[in-house]
């Protein structure tokens, strides 16, 4: 039985299968947040030809039904099948939060004072040829030789010293050799082979895996990858993946999708800038908790079980091999330290770029991501926590919800009159869907000009065709055309409440655990590709962010790569990062009584007390 | 095709393959000294039926080829062919050499004032269960609790990392921890699981490999299994092998060679002793330079080539799993320190045993196995040589040499008068061979009663049917039965005396270097199973030790087994090695000028200067 694509592509594809897993076979992912299980209603396809059973239709409205479309991961082809994926539910590389660059990276490491430091060290070594007087063996030649250099304590691997007396007699006993400060051999060359220096910074986010390639010698950043993290296949968010993991298996093939993402970004990188793969010295990676235990292989399941235990928050630096990443295998990789079960090296790695660790100043930092992170703080202490914000910023538990590629709704602006929307959109294309921006855009003109109420609702009665009874209620009509309608409902605008409750929730907490008003804070950093394209006086409006002025928000783009990147260079940066992450005091909302109570609060536009939202609170009066 | 042997074994054979390679495929070992190149002549079998092509008989003589000997190495089979495989043609396991024991080996330990101290260090743990409070991570907190104990700086390795969650909740928290002064964590296992701890120590002779089993807790050397070195199929000495190691493969298959006999040892007494492979916590191996370098599968090609440098003398503490020992996989395998190419590890553990590096008086250090390797210091100074005396006292390049096992002509004494010899023989049964020890009475006997000369040549116009005209000139009849004639010819003798006179050559050259006369000696330690079988007075004949008082004469047997044992149970122990090693200073004879006059002179019965051997020339002057 075949299965044919309007792309002209043709597969086999058994009973047994459904059109999502012989899809995935043949390399053709599609978006599917919870991991195929019906229930997201993103995989949709449209089936043009031949006959299937088809198990669930779970999110899909009669009129999509009847137009053919179906969920690849709950239809299972009785005959040869010719179907057609629409762009939405092709997971796509290359969107405007994957791609986020941050800004002047040489520059930022200078201004920290840091000097360039990589994690390998490198000396050049001139060995007197051996005689038959002084005939002593290479391994001790070699030693005696770093001994007057004052390193010491080396640890020769076996491969090292298999290959040893080769490559010193080659070499003319003129090498260069890297080594560790933990003291283990990375590599041996002759020494007049130009050899260059070169690292990798990566990223593991939930969503998306960015590798920065870099020069170590001069701290150039040389080429950028960017490519979704396959785990997604598995679900959206890291609770799905923890319990994926524990299925018999499941760890191993998470790690392998995140490998895999890495290795394929690293190819065309070594390609297209002519570096061979054995140069790349050493390697940072900055993860949230279970994205770096699962790139290490670590079961993450206590990290969900309380007490909320990681296995690691301190990696120890395992070689390339041990991780899979293709390169030299003797290279060391640096982990950033993990706070706790959900504050991760991402978040270190961010705090480490803010450089609010080095401030007298109080400032907040906010990563929003897939999930939402805070710390607040200054040079003295470190307070954090994790809100459990939910990825709906990225389009997940949104029925038209989509991440920022060409087609997705960026921007809104609602006439007070007729109400009537003038949407930006991705591409300058017909609208496929909502971003993040433009869910945080349309909330806040809904409820600024009055769509809907402070809690969210839509208000009754008011004249206009956009309001209408739709299938999970009622909804507002953003666009539609000829494919596709594009809605925000009731219950998509309460996931974005809770949301949103969350984080403002968590930085309240917070501040009061440390005794603190929002007027204490003197920064707002906001990480996180998505942060990017926020519009701070929208998201103020919608009760996201704390009302303060808008000259203390500054935005970090991907944070998390940007303190790889620094800890890939900087042998202080590393002992930096390593303070940070132990200073830091997490604390776990969950159990904190107060919690609620805040959260309950948040869950209004802009929030219960207006008087916390002073700037809204003028926007609404004079309407 | 197929070969049949008289012990109703059958197994095909193809044209291309000479018997030898077939047998050895099927795991009937013959010996072959020279590799199967048809020199040795010590690869007979008796074709009973079946054409076969014979391309060389070697050493083989023409009353031989007429009974259907035939070299297993020279002969090609054409047909369905039944053969018999002569006693002493067999690789036999469990010779007077290779089954020599030491002594009491804890009450050496004892009288080295050595405290118990095993390379691997154990704790016991009774980590704080975490709570929602104590939430660091697993191994923060296994690290916290070290630290308490003050160890810090441990490497966890990532197989241990990746099971640390799940066995510390299994065991409740309460784990005992194995880890090595180089901070590698070795095991982990629950507190409360009743876990022993042994040890190997290893014997890597060019002949044989030696194991013993080592209870870790109270030093008792539970049992002892050895073997012959497998790599014996390619060649008898270290020159032979460093040749294979060179070819293609060749060094890969030396080293499973020796690693199967090295774990074929250890399944029987794992088993006999009721003990589990993963106990095995450490192991120490002690081998001359080239076997230590095959061992670790490093190329020892560099040993053989001018200057003569190993790649390695002190070799790092690489894991079991580096190995290839099949004992708990992190296990630390200390190898016993090397001094240069021809002095190798089994020698500074055989002055370790002697405790020679201890005393003030002068001692002089023999062993006398395949190689002969001498030393002579004290506790301020150590100075060491090679001899390349050659295999011939292992029965190799003697027409009818053996190795002592039944059959083995192992005393002799000849009657002054008659000249008719009376014969000692391994297993009082009928002369097959003469071993070492049987070959330094034949000698001295032959020379004491006039037969030979003091140039080793036959004296003419005896009376006697003795001495006979053989295939390689004049040779006196040991003993002849139905199968077989034990000879020793005039070439055999010349072999001998130049063993005999390298060992004799090295130690007056190592006297001469630092000025000492042969009455400095205090004590001779000769060490080698082989060294336990010597009639002093014999060799003394011989000259090929120094004419020295009896009571100064110790016997150590295999005292490369005792320094492994000693170093697999003290870390003080484990140092003095390092430092008998660094200390030692290595004579490179074949380079030394006044070498080959030494040798020349000590190439006579006992000596050139018979004032020499003063009770040798008494012994003369009476006859």
């Amino acid at each position: 039985m075949d299965i044919k694509l309007t792309t002209g592509k043709t597969f086999p594809i058994s009973e047994e299968e459904s059109l999502l897993q012989a899809l995935k076979r043949q390399g053709v992912y599609l978006v599917a947040s919870c991991g195929g299980k019906g229930i997201c209603g993103k995989c949709r396809v449209r089936i043009l030809e031949g006959k299937s059973r088809i198990t669930s239709t779970g999110k899909l409205v009669p009129q999509e039904i009847k137009a053919g479309i179906s969920l690849a991961c709950q239809t299972f082809p009785e005959e040869d099948i010719f179907i057609d994926i629409p762009k939405e539910s092709k997971l796509i590389i290359g969107d405007k939060i994957a791609l986020s660059k941050s800004g002047n990276l040489s520059e930022l490491l200078k201004s920290l004072g840091a000097e360039i430091s990589p994690i390998v060290r490198r000396i050049t070594l001139n060995l007197p040829p051996p005689t038959i007087q002084d005939n002593i063996s290479d391994l001790e030649r070699l030693r005696k030789s770093l001994e007057e250099r004052d390193i010491t304590g080396i640890r020769f691997n076996h491969e090292f010293v298999s290959s040893l007396s080769d490559t010193l007699r080659d070499a003319g006993w003129k090498i260069t050799l890297g080594y560790t400060v933990g003291h283990d051999i990375v590599y041996i060359s002759p020494d007049d082979v130009e050899k260059g220096r070169y690292g990798l910074a990566v990223d593991i986010g939930t969503t998306t895996v960015v590798v920065y390639l870099v020069n170590l010698i001069d701290g150039q950043l040389i080429d950028v990858g960017s490519t979704y993290n396959s785990q997604m296949r598995y679900g959206d968010d890291v609770i799905t993946r923890i319990i994926y993991a524990a299925e018999s298996g499941g760890l191993g093939e998470l790690r392998d999708s995140v490998l895999s993402d890495i290795n394929d970004l690293l190819n065309p990188l070594l390609e297209r800038n002519n570096i061979r793969r054995e140069d790349i010295e050493s390697a940072v990676v900055a993860g949230n908790t279970t994205m770096t235990h699962i790139f290490w292989g670590l079961n993450p399941a206590y990290i969900r079980e309380e007490p909320y235990i990681p296995t690691v928050n301190f990696f120890p630096r395992w070689r390339a091999e041990t991780s899979g990443i293709k390169i030299n295998s003797k290279a060391p990789i640096y982990s950033l330290p993990c706070v706790a079960s959900y504050v991760g090296g991402d978040i270190v790695a961010g705090v480490l770029a803010s450089k609010m660790h080095r401030s007298n100043e109080i400032a907040l930092f906010m990563d929003i991501g897939t999930n939402g992170e805070i710390v607040v703080g200054n040079s003295d202490w470190l307070v954090t926590a994790a809100c459990s914000a939910g990825p709906c910023f990225e389009g997940s538990g949104i029925r038209h919800g989509m991440r920022a590629t060409e087609g997705a709704v960026e921007s809104v602006n609602i006439d007070p009159q007729t109400f009537e929307p003038t949407l930006g959109v991705i591409g300058d294309t017909k609208a496929m869907g909502i971003c993040g921006s433009g869910l945080i855009d349309a909330i806040a003109e809904m409820f600024l000009k009055g769509i809907i109420d402070r809690k969210g609702k839509f208000v009754k009665g008011l004249k206009t065709g956009r309001i209408k009874d739709g299938f999970e209620g009622p909804e507002f009509l953003f666009s539609r055309n000829e494919s596709r309608e594009v809605v925000l409902t009731e219950v998509d605008i309460e996931n974005i409440l809770r949301s949103k409750a969350a984080m403002y929730a968590g930085v309240s907490l917070l501040l009061k655990e440390v005794g603190l008003g929002l007027d204490a804070i003197a920064k707002v950093y906001i990480a996180g590709g998505f942060g990017n394209c926020i519009d701070i006086d929208k998201a103020i409006i919608l009760g996201m962010l704390p009302d303060l002025p808008r000259e203390r928000f500054f935005f970090l783009g991907n944070a998390s790569i940007t303190g790889a990147y620094l800890c890939l260079l900087s042998k202080d940066l590393r002992q930096e990062a390593g303070i940070i992450a132990s200073k830091m005091t997490y604390i776990e909302l969950s159990i904190s009584r107060g919690f609620m109570d805040e959260y309950m609060s948040a869950l209004f536009l802009p929030h219960t007390h207006l008087r916390l939202f002073p700037t809204v609170q003028k926007l609404l009066s004079t309407q």
